[in-house]
């Protein structure tokens, strides 16, 4: 299975493909062309984001930072939970394919076990 | 932080760089440049590793499969754990650049939080 052959047509949204999925974990491949998030939009995330562009070219900004990072192919950004970014441009030329790493951190990761669990106890 | 450059010299041996450690996940970067496991010997891991040749080219072999699988960029693997396997070659031309998502499956992961955890109790 390849990643980045073939890839989805993403110019009306963006395309995500889940790869892995696993109790606190989550994989997926993301093809965007030119979307941003909406004007004012901030992700605020429960799980932690170890994402990597893979092609193209990306913004991402940062709550408490005043700049945007340009990613370029092979840059990675640990996002932690609640950390509210937003991506701001995407290049609207070509693909832009990124590889997302969901993850629970300590204590939601223990919740999510937990839930695992609880339905097997009866069997 | 890019993954593709700069790239350490892996002439003498294969160079690893965990980029991200948490409970019951690890994320690593590792470059290979000629470098296959021993002759006879297989990995037996206790983690699922799910894997993504970034750059060059490998080939993988699994213990219950008769031919190797040949690697190029953006091809992934997920391995389960004791799913036998060995890196049978790797291109001796050039640097080859994996992404390794070590990764804790449910009982496994159940245990590490309890190792999490048990330490906190007296605090």
């Amino acid at each position: 299975m390849n990643l980045l052959s073939p890839l989805p047509n993403a110019d009306i949204a963006e395309r995500v493909h889940v790869l892995l999925a696993r109790p606190g974990l989550r994989i997926a491949r993301i093809v965007s062309h030119g979307q941003a998030s909406p004007p004012g939009f901030w992700y605020d995330q429960a799980e932690g984001e170890w994402v990597l562009l893979l092609a193209g070219a990306a913004r991402l900004r940062f709550a408490d930072e005043p700049e945007t990072r340009l990613l370029a192919p092979g840059d990675w950004v640990d996002i932690a939970p609640h950390h509210r970014h937003r991506v701001d441009w995407t290049d609207p030329t070509g693909p832009s394919v990124w590889l997302a790493v969901f993850y629970l951190t300590d204590s939601a990761a223990g919740a999510s076990d937990r839930l695992m669990i609880l339905p097997n106890l009866g069997g």
